[in-house]
């Protein structure tokens, strides 16, 4: 796993399932993972693939991820400066947590079709 | 999977990670769910059991997981009356949901010890 900054072991819960849910602690975070799971991605396109979310929730969410070791910030130095993010190896470890919670979904939508 | 009361097809979200977090949509939903998983609990065993969660968050949060399907709520007509609470076929459905966060919170943990 990639290098983890920004939090020691003794600031984590006992319990890891705690522990992923204080690292993708909220919808948007898990949302913010499955898109960089495709590749990566500019803010703006972020923005229109996560529906509803404001500039300043996804701004302060992509934050807190790279604070957190799972998303990598890049800035070009161009003119206008381009800048873009991608998740960084511990974050597309997280993709088993994806894989999971996609089964899971498919299932439900499939049990609510048959009844 | 059990009989899903409340929600339709229609008013679920097309991403199927969506609909996952749709219905446990919030931290204190998943550790309700891991606690849940090891049996049947009463209110107040959930409460000392997941750490700081408040006694109106709980019953709100257990309200809206058994209006989603997820958790039972028994009443025994006692002296006083006894309430338990536990996961239907649908919540232990969750149980690889639940496995892949504790992998990785377990692997992340594992990852910031060895640094």
């Amino acid at each position: 796993m990639a290098t983890v900054c920004e939090r020691s072991v003794e600031s984590l819960p006992a319990c890891p399932v705690e522990v992923t849910l204080t690292l993708i602690g909220n919808k948007w975070q898990v949302l913010i993972v499955r898109e960089l799971m495709e590749g990566t991605r500019r803010f703006k396109e972020l923005q229109r693939s996560i529906g509803g979310i404001s500039q300043k929730v996804l701004t302060g969410n992509l934050r807190t991820m790279e604070e957190n070791g799972l998303v990598h910030r890049e800035v070009f130095a161009e003119v206008p400066p381009r800048v873009e993010y991608s998740l960084t190896p511990l974050g597309r470890s997280l993709s088993p947590v994806l894989d999971a919670l996609r089964v899971w979904g498919e299932n439900y939508r499939a049990a609510l079709s048959a009844e």
